[in-house]
């Protein structure tokens, strides 16, 4: 891929995007991850690697609009029309188009090339670790949900077993548990090292919220006379 | 205060903030942090520091629809309105309005009671260490600013002597900082303890972000040649 076939790909991931600086940011990280796996693995078409980095997401907006749409179905499509459209090879347009169909942790839909497993690894690594953490934070706020869930008679939950959406709930349903099931080796030793990041926020956090409920309640009540809240 | 008159005041806090889940969270928190203080404090009315905690953020829909508009002063008048008219005498809404119009930092209102005080250092406990973080995330992301800016040759800033609005300039410019010049010596204390959280967190996402930037730019020059973005 030279400069001019970069930054046509590059400036249309930035329109199809331009309404959110933080998916702007995810891109980047995704491809600097998969050029950093790609350097230990053989025989990877990093002109493939590359525009599935930059398109990966491009269908996010259409899942906005309308959540029964898979961004990784419609992103792939998007991505394939507008390189044909620009003149790139079927066969490259293809391949391009099948690493973004399973970026996206689905069993029906699994990764059918090297190009497609370091997609979907350098995708997974950017929601491991501390950087993880302040993605779904940032999410959190986006769509107003809580930090944590407080059951009637004031325990913070830590959203172990819990349905209702929040940040802990978050984190124990997907953050936690998303250190192995790596395809590449690579990956998995990145995603090791930054685990303990993730792990250190969440106990910390849990211990300075839970703490001052519990023993905040009980002194309340000294003051106030039993309460419900 | 008895339970009856808590549960006026709180459900009036709770109409005033019904449009931030965010924001309520924060009120207990604060409510809580200023009981802990208050143990180790001689003299502290609790009738006046626990209205005062329940309602010092009622003036922040004011402030959000006109940003001209300080919610501590906005919200001190609120309390000492609704305290009257609810019935509270004149010196209690006195005490209370006090609290709300000093609890936010200026050189030029400073806190002038025991309850100011504690209501000052508990609600500055709720932006130090991992509670400070998350909260500053969530805000980011509400407000739609970024994690970090990058420079033209694709250095991540740290936030430092940054103008730039995101979470590491805010994390340089504010949270960093906060952790000298409490009143209570409780409040000092339980910051300490927090302050490695705030640090930890901050140095790993740093390095789980720059680190690929620094490796992916240099590699994506091997592949496409050097590039502008």
């Amino acid at each position: 891929m030279n400069k001019e076939e970069y930054a046509l790909i590059e400036n249309y991931m930035r329109m199809c995007m331009e309404d959110s600086a933080h998916d702007q940011e995810h891109i980047y990280r995704v491809l600097y991850n998969a050029l950093d796996i790609a350097k230990t693995e053989k025989n990877v078409d990093h002109d493939i690697l590359i525009a599935a980095c930059l398109l990966h997401d491009i269908g996010r907006k259409e899942q906005f609009e309308n959540p029964a749409l898979c961004h990784a179905v419609v992103g792939s499509d998007k991505a394939y029309r507008f390189l044909r459209e620009h003149g790139f090879a079927l066969d490259y347009a293809e391949q391009v188009r099948q690493c973004l169909r399973t970026h996206r942790y689905r069993r029906d839909l699994q990764p059918q090339s090297l190009e497609a497993e370091i997609l979907f690894d350098a995708d997974k690594l950017d929601v491991a670790g501390a950087i993880g953490i302040a993605r779904t934070l940032v999410y959190k706020g986006a769509v107003s949900e809580p930090l944590y869930c407080v059951t009637s008679n004031g325990e913070v939950l830590t959203g172990e077993n819990d349905t209702t959406p929040s940040f802990f709930q978050e984190y124990k349903y997907k953050l936690e548990k998303l250190y192995s099931n790596f395809y590449t080796k690579r990956a998995a030793e990145i995603a090791k090292k930054r685990q303990q990041n993730a792990v250190a926020f969440y106990t910390a956090l849990y211990r300075e919220v839970s703490v001052p409920y519990q023993t905040g309640r009980t002194e309340l009540e000294k003051w106030i006379g039993n309460t419900e809240k």
